[in-house]
């Protein structure tokens, strides 16, 4: 029997799993806390503050979790560590870290330890809107093709904004930078002494293209003379596609870990993109939607077509060989979240705690029951603006329908909805521009906890949706990864694609289309979609007034 | 020292009050609920079922408050009854009654005392939707005119779709009566042995015009020919401007109700429109809200103007020698009501139980420091339908604007500014139509206890608002009548102005608008506009055909 071991590095926590290479089962996990969490507030030393909207981590923490969790997973599987052929990991991004000559992270040095921006800038990281803008700004101004692969808009969360900021705001970081990473990276750095970069961050997140690569020096200089070499000095050209082997573990890293020297190592993954093949997905047309607090649709394509709104298409960015599309709905288990703290009233939370049942349960009680139509309401799902297909965060949230009888449990099922009918816009904008969707799947925690909300998109969506076998998909496909760098020979798989037929795939359970309901909800996404655009394509901009008239202009 | 006794009959009892007619202040009150209560499941013989939107009424009732409550309310004030020189009335229309030849309730005659239609209709029996639907389309067909006069729809709470339900579902009922009247004149009769039917509820009610009269025998014919010359056989053309004197208190009236023989009584009115002298109102572009779970908007005119939505001109029908226009909000404290107990969270409940507050004070508490626009919010505020200016009850209510950080007092705050704009668009409508709106004028529970929601309404009409100075507008603005009836010479007045200069008033706080706040409503009452106007009429009817799928066609 031969095990691979894969690594999911999420925002609060790193976890490991130790999988079956033969059958995809998870033997066994561990979960490992970072030590120093999100620094938002302080620096280590507990004196030097950051300012609103930092989020920061710290490198040691991931080697930590490599240390403790994987040891753990592995004796709690009760496996033999030789028998582990290879490694993959996962990470959340853009999630970037600045290193010096020899990889050494910057705020690992003391003179550095005290400067913020040696550390890590978490995905989350938002204190780079304004360099954000100013690129968006620039980009539009020189017409560069870029933006359109992209929706139109580059995040603050992504690579450049976040170098434009270390750039502007602490030139000597800037300059004791020898390049800047993927965190992703830089621990696959770490375990194997290779730099091999992959090609889903690169893609989605540093605006790499694989034939035209990089923005344009003329770009670069465009946005700064100071940063038209940012490409050859900061960056790396270096690209490597998904299911690429990185390299080995090294007797350092080997040792640290406990896994054998030698050990196969994947290029790293980020953790939606990675959980494609933990589905059993391995062609074009077939969408996996992650849910949780928001949603991520990824799908593969054989061309490069430009679809309005999505949020990235990049070549090798999820399977290799396939144009990866990547588009997102910014607002879906934060909506109940919502709803739940600031509507739900004081009789259904007494019911709840009396029942022993969480508010959702109570809710979905009571929703569930409701025909599609029959409370009167629609909703617009933009209570955190809209990502697809708008690409828009001044887009706000609209309820409409509503009457003296309107029940709780009714605007409930009414955002539930609104978001299904979002999801269903993204889909038709991708089969309008050429981009099949023929099948749906779905992973995450909405897709594994609420059947209510999987029959309502399947319903809206009219497709069916089946839901990935593992509530680890992240860490699954990272291990999947692993096995692939380890290759056949060693007992793991060639490709991912062998490996995803294998050790990927679906629960037995599916939701089906009832074909009553998708009628009733094909005249309601018809309304959804004129409110859709009459507030969204500028017929009328009442959002965005009323966020003018909010922030006092 | 002179009193006048005024008796206002809501829709669950009746309230006397005792008025100093050189002041106005009310000296004491007594309240009697109707032994019958509101009959909407048996008639009084406990076994007579009563179908599904029925609501009626017992004459005798009505009479028992004169019987009890006059002669308390003597008793507390400490007056001698001699000193009573008049008395007046009013009522909740249409509520209406048929009686025979000697103006005897049917109900109260032993062969028919098991029939329903014999009782009194209550303004709130909905059972006749269908006739109204029926008139409304004959008038429609055949391009009446008098339908302009109330906002294009006769309501089913009207007079005559009630009639046409005792014709149509009890022939015999209907043989059986000699006239139908409007209670509050029927009350009157029985007090002075006169028949003096009031201009506002034949104006408002029952379609009469001062000078077309009623609509046309063809109309009547068109209905139904055997209801062709309904108004000479049942209804009267004898109709009495308010603040004529209906006659005086017969021996056996003035012995039940401990009054002296010869009591001046006024012509009866409505509970809403006698609320106008009582606010201390004489003249035209005064405009007064009364505000309850609906509110009620009040104004004099000079000339009779078709105005969109208005619910009637009446000549006559609110003060004598002007036209007395009518608009209506069919939902104000109902949103709240609503709100509090579909959308308020439990820890909101729990912070105003320990505090000992209602939740709408801890609402108004956090929603009082909300500066406009603060929340990014707007609602149009049809929970209920839209009477006036749209008259349409299919529209349905919307919130728009919504973010992950909206607050519950958020959303409170934007029902309250919803109704403000909507009382503001019925302003702006009446002036677009040549009917002055110069001054505003509030009574009733909200204007009485809810200082927030006034100071809001004065910063987002730009108007003042004054307040009446009773709490009893309804029972102090009949006394009034009751002091015109018995004239000058008794010690009462020779007319309603004299009265309501003198007896009428407000209160002395009022709201003035802050013009900060004002400019910034003024932008936001542009978005309720378009919104209005969007979804109003017609450019997206998706409200409608959400009720239709509700509705399963």
């Amino acid at each position: 029997m031969k095990y691979a071991v894969g690594v999911d590095y999420g925002t609060q926590s790193g976890r490991a799993v130790v999988v079956d290479c033969s059958t995809g089962d998870i033997l066994a996990q561990s979960v490992l806390e970072y030590s120093h969490g999100v620094m938002d507030e302080f620096l280590p030393d507990g004196v030097t503050r950051l300012a609103p909207d930092w989020a920061l981590q710290y490198p040691g923490d991931y080697i930590e979790v490599l240390e403790k969790t994987v040891p753990d997973a592995i004796k709690k599987a009760g496996i033999n560590p030789s028998d582990v052929i290879g490694l993959g990991i996962d990470f959340t991004a853009c999630t970037m870290i600045a290193v010096d000559e020899e990889g050494t992270p910057l705020c690992f040095k003391d003179e550095l330890k005290g400067n913020p921006h040696a550390y890590i800038k978490l995905w989350k990281h938002h204190a780079a809107q304004k360099y954000a803008n100013r690129l968006n700004e620039t980009a539009v101004s020189r017409g560069e093709d870029f933006l359109s692969r992209y929706g139109g808009k580059i995040s603050s969360e992504w690579m450049i904004p976040k170098i434009m900021q270390v750039y502007y705001e602490d030139r000597g970081v800037f300059e004791k930078t020898d390049r800047f990473m993927e965190s992703a990276d830089w621990v696959v750095f770490w375990m194997t002494g290779n730099e091999r970069r992959n090609s889903c961050t690169a893609g989605y997140k540093a605006m790499w293209h694989k034939q035209k690569g990089y923005p344009s020096k003329d770009f670069f200089k465009a946005l700064d003379s100071g940063l038209e070499n940012l490409v050859s000095e900061k960056l790396s050209e270096d690209i490597y596609p998904l299911g690429t082997k990185a390299g080995e573990l090294t007797e350092e890293a080997a040792k640290v870990i406990g896994l054998p020297v030698g050990t196969a190592v994947a290029v790293a993954n980020v953790d939606a993109h990675v959980s494609m093949p933990a589905a059993g997905i391995t062609k074009p047309g077939e969408m996996l939607m992650i849910m949780g607090t928001s949603t991520c649709h990824m799908v593969l394509g054989e061309k490069e077509e430009i679809v309005p709104g999505m949020c990235g298409v990049v070549e090798d960015g999820i399977m290799p060989g396939f144009l990866g599309y990547e588009a997102g709905q910014s607002c879906v288990g934060d909506h109940f979240e919502w709803f739940v703290e600031n509507c739900v009233p004081g009789s259904y939370m007494d019911d709840a705690r009396r029942r022993g049942l969480s508010i959702h349960d109570v809710l979905a009680e009571k929703a569930v029951v409701l025909k599609p139509g029959e409370s009167g309401l629609i909703a617009l799902d933009w209570w955190n603006g809209n990502r697809s297909v708008l690409v828009d965060a001044d887009l706000t949230g609209m309820l409409l329908g509503c009457t003296l009888l309107t029940k709780p449990e009714e605007i409930y099922r009414a955002l539930i909805e609104a978001t299904a009918y979002g999801t269903r816009m993204i889909i038709e904008t991708f089969r309008q521009n050429n981009v099949p969707v023929n099948s749906l799947y779905a992973a995450g925690g909405i897709a594994e906890k609420n059947p209510m909300m999987m029959q309502i998109y399947a319903d809206i969506t009219g497709m069916e949706i089946k839901i990935a076998k593992s509530d680890q998909s992240p860490a699954l496909g990272s291990a999947m990864f692993g096995a692939v760098a380890a290759g056949a020979e060693k007992g793991g798989y060639n490709s991912i694609f062998e490996a995803a037929g294998i050790m990927g795939g679906v629960k037995d359970v599916s939701y089906k289309p009832d074909q009553k309901n998708k009628a009733i909800y094909d005249r309601l996404y018809e309304e959804y979609s004129i409110l859709h655009d009459y507030f969204g394509k500028g017929a009328n901009d009442v959002m965005k007034r009323l966020k003018k008239i909010k922030e006092g202009d």
